[in-house]
């Protein structure tokens, strides 16, 4: 396995000419088994014990993250109450807890891509995968984190959004999320997504400044296992409880009107929480909530891949799964805000975006399950959401 | 093969429950080994010669069609010369004959599905599908008829494209039109896409009349064999030349314009011709050019089929095939016009608008040719559109 990663790896490495070179900064701490392309990408491959000792440095210990930060780490260590550097620390912690647990699963290795923007300034990202796997057949764990200047575009859309930003003033945007999926190859272990995000926005003197948090967790189950679906809510709704009551319900709806296919008449999956735009007068309330949201992620999942990574799978089984994978691929890029957003974007990088596509999927003509079969039942759920609490 | 096809249909036919009744009219003149479903749909098997002589009655010869015309035949008859009796004869004449020559190709038979809308008095269509056969992994071929009220939303794109339609005017519409996409199993074999359509819409008291035909036919090879696609231009430019030589020239290019996905920067196939909103002081003499458009359809692709059907395969080449499927879905989900007209009709049916959606699609994180390799030959041409003739 590990070796076929390694190839795959190098493959990959072989082709990434389109992205920008890096700086390795900081004496290389992150070198590793790491290699750089003449188009500049590096690639991150286990690293020994005393490496990671190394790497324990200044305030920040990025033996807990899967490449060396976006952002300069001296700009991160002067600033540690920033906003944007909590977000970017938490999200690249995260990154590497939930490759780790994932790795475990699995047994194989995630591929690390770290990236920068067309204008290196402007940031870039860290893109994980791991493909055709034992355990997972498309898992991707991508962070992002960008300063860029607000387009007339985007600031109009913004203010339609109910943000007040002056018309005569220019702004800049900053944005640190993490946003995965993960595809795996049983069909009864479902596919799950999440995504953690941090905006900022700022006029070029500093003032009218706004911030706010947004994300969610939500499942996609091929074959409904009612006690999977309320371990899988259950988790999320403990990480909810303590910040406010409300949250849990609100954004148990809002997870399932947003992952609506308005042309199918059904929802992507048995849903989960989604919330925009979350805003307090205490940024770190916030924060501490999107935290405990983030860190229900593997205690939400990993105990379902645990149970069903090795259930007996038959063809039929397999061939639903796939018929499954096309409606993802169709909410994605019909409905999905983050990929239409990606694709707007000038210069994003295509490849980070699309991660979320499965490596397989299928569409056949007039397919509908059996009333009554075990197909069948997933679809009701799916065109009913239920509480699962 | 035959039985396996029928197994298909039954299985359908079983699912049909959200088409609409149809009634059978004529005397049943299209009964065949048709079967009337609870849920209404008709299945047409292949028709024994006595039977499709029976079917010449009138003036119209229905035996040169799929399925019995959308609109009343008695209504068809006494209009000959209206436009709208001439396009849907054009396009169910066209429809039996590119099925026709497809079914030689492969030795299996059409699934014919001929359904309503949810107002059966707004029209409906005929979905003809070969799925999973020898020859075609999925090869759809798709008549809708359609008159309905013009929506407010519909009035103002209508607006915006030019079209005077006074505001205090309710408007209604009429729309005929043949869609097909055609994806061979073996990769040496190229996708086809065409569709030709013509609308009218006129107010209330029958007066601000418009009308327009639009329609195109492209090519999707995964190898480039420079020969085929200067076979399958010529024949288009054939169809083109007789009636302006300024058509080839421009709808080639309008056509490697409209099948560009921006965010890939490269074209979804090698092009063809596209053409929209095209109008003229007579009438016969757009449909004319449509006309010998569709009718270059099957000289321009069967001879491919014929040349390639029966190459040698490897796995590379199917596993490349099925990464450029995924392209395919890509462009059909974020930028064809008609699949988002589709998605925005109420009622529409989806199954028919989705009939262009491959069986199966791949997705590889960074997947990138090898420099020099046919693969790469290929995506070179995507990138850069060429003259072929």
């Amino acid at each position: 396995m590990a070796s076929k990663v390694l190839r795959s790896a190098f493959r990959t490495f072989s082709t990434m000419s389109s992205v920008e070179t890096l700086k390795l900064s900081r004496n290389r701490r992150f070198i590793g088994v790491s290699l750089i392309a003449a188009g500049g990408a590096f690639l991150f491959s286990t690293q020994s014990e005393s490496l990671l000792a190394a790497q324990k440095m200044g305030n920040i210990d990025t033996s807990h993250f899967m490449a060396e930060p976006i952002t300069d780490l001296n700009k991160l260590e002067v600033n540690p109450d920033d906003m944007k550097t909590k977000m970017e620390l938490l999200i690249m912690r995260i990154q590497k807890e939930f490759c780790e647990a994932l790795e475990q699963e699995d047994g194989g290795k995630f591929l690390i891509d770290r990236w920068s923007r067309h204008d290196p300034k402007e940031g870039g990202g860290i893109s994980c995968v791991l493909q055709d796997s034992a355990t997972f057949e498309k898992a991707g764990v991508n962070i992002t984190v960008m300063t860029a200047p607000l387009s007339k575009q985007l600031q109009a859309s913004m203010r339609a959004r109910g943000k007040e930003l002056p018309e005569d003033k220019q702004f800049t945007f900053f944005a640190a999320g993490i946003s995965s999926v993960i595809h795996p190859r049983n069909p009864h272990v479902p596919t799950i997504h999440f995504n953690y995000r941090y905006f900022e926005m700022q006029d070029e003197d500093g003032n009218n400044k706004h911030w706010w948090f947004g994300g969610g967790t939500d499942l996609t189950p091929y074959y409904l296992v009612e006690e999977d679906v309320r371990h899988f809510h259950s988790v999320l709704k403990s990480a909810c409880d303590p910040h406010h009551p409300d949250y849990y319900p609100n954004y148990k709806k809002w997870c399932d009107d947003y992952f609506f296919v308005k042309f199918r008449g059904e929802r992507r999956g048995v849903g989960g929480i989604f919330f925009d735009d979350l805003e307090a007068n205490d940024s770190s309330k916030v924060y501490a909530f999107v935290k405990d949201c983030a860190e229900a992620v593997v205690p939400s999942y990993i105990p379902l891949v645990k149970k069903h990574k090795n259930d007996p799978v038959s063809d039929a089984e397999r061939r639903w799964q796939l018929l499954r994978r096309g409606r993802y691929v169709e909410f994605n890029l019909v409905y999905d805000r983050g990929t239409k957003f990606g694709f707007a974007t000038p210069n994003a990088r295509i490849e980070s975006i699309l991660m979320s596509l499965p490596l397989h999927a299928r569409w056949e003509y007039m397919h509908q399950p059996e009333p009554g079969s075990p197909e069948y039942k997933i679809t009701e759920v799916l065109k009913n959401p239920k509480d699962w609490i």
